[in-house]
């Protein structure tokens, strides 16, 4: 029997790492290292957290390259489902050859593996599947939304409120409803531009954790452009750019 | 000027520490411990964390008693609101009195304190009053919804989806409305009770962390009943119950 450890190692700070998390890792005989294409702000992070919390000296990395997903020329759904069993396949590959019987496999994944990540989807299929028989594990981990909070000092409910946490593509798609308080991460659209600035406030971060982090709070329509011009000059530095936000609904206090 | 660090624990187990926290808390000269009537199982989780993360020898602790909350009479925000104001005044006292100018002083909250949590909302209000000068700073914690899902093995979200996280109180006031992956927390009344049972499976957990942690899974038309006893019976455990759960909507797919 093999064992993978999913390991969510936060939103971009290494001290974000919980103790559990270290021993986890420390647990692994083996590290999967995805390689992307292009920039991937996450294999410099993956590599000074394995190099800083790693205190066992005889573990390994296997590399693998990432399949591209398709353009959405099918549904969303239907190219997502096909880019996960790709990346299953890949996996179920490395784990019968690349990791042995009663060896531990670790992954890690920025932010907690619950919050919009492919991973565990990708791991159910492959479990399911049955080919090579293995158990499997998630350690949560920090996400940008509570790095957010804690960047801003700012609680994400209201008193007693609800929080709608959703997708840039969802909030340009659908619109803020009637929710007071909206988190919104994977937003490549400056979704935030296409609601009613004068209805709320926001409380914007980008690169959360990491060097190139920067932060921006205040009312909507006055903040809009500012983040629009920060998040390109934290793409530049970076050379790649994740933000995440909380509207936050005016005078909701009104309607209690 | 005092500087207040309030640090997110983690949803139980003292292994959710993050190295940012273990670091905040040994910043810090004093760490301030509500105590309350009756029991409390964050005390203990308090207690156990100072132990064995501390490694300074010379900081200290002060004490305070937790005022009760008002039965709401009044308006449930105006109850909130009252008892925010007497707890500022008792950390406004402490933190003159206890804490020396140049000092640190931590506060320890279960879980993260951006996520139904009155910590921040206090210290703000404090802050805004000015009769003691103090800076503060917020580290975030695992967050009971983190351990659900990483106990449960599963994404929060549907691909894409966006997930509604929500009090037990508002589920059973306004009902489920159209969303597919509800999160409830501060459910002190059985709310899933409430939701028709044929819609929904449930990813559920109580006490999770501790030694009393319970997790059940299923079709909520199959395990309602058997939630609620294990409910009982993790309260009767531990002296307290602390649930969190995934509502999922059936068939969700069938939508995209």
């Amino acid at each position: 029997m093999r064992r993978l450890l999913i390991i969510g190692i936060g939103a971009g700070d290494p001290d974000h790492m919980t103790v559990q998390a270290i021993d986890a890792l420390n647990s692994a005989d083996v590290v999967l290292v995805p390689e992307k294409e292009g920039k991937d702000g996450l294999a410099a992070l993956r590599h000074d957290i394995c190099r800083r919390f790693m205190t066992r000296t005889d573990w390994r990395t296997v590399a693998y390259k990432v399949p591209k997903r398709a353009a959405p020329d099918l549904s969303y759904r239907q190219v997502v489902d096909d880019w996960h069993e790709a990346i299953g396949d890949i996996w179920g590959r490395l784990l019968s050859e690349d990791v042995k019987d009663g060896e531990t496999a670790a992954y890690l994944v920025w932010g907690d593996p619950s919050i919009y990540d492919s991973t565990l989807r990708i791991v159910e299929r492959l479990a399911a599947k049955g080919d090579v028989a293995f158990d499997y594990e998630v350690i949560p981990g920090i996400t940008s939304i509570q790095a957010l909070a804690a960047r801003h000092r700012i609680a994400l409910n209201t008193i007693g409120g609800p929080i709608h946490v959703t997708t840039g593509r969802r909030l340009g798609q659908e619109g803020p409803g009637t929710a007071d308080s909206i988190v919104v991460m994977l937003d490549g659209e400056l979704a935030f531009t296409t609601v009613d600035a004068d209805e709320f406030d926001i409380y914007w971060g980008a690169n959360l954790g990491t060097e190139s982090e920067v932060a921006i709070a205040g009312r909507l329509s006055e903040k809009s452009s500012e983040i629009t011009e920060a998040r390109a000059k934290a793409r530049d530095k970076a050379g790649w750019v994740m933000d995440t936000y909380l509207l936050r609904r005016k005078d909701n206090g009104a309607k209690e």
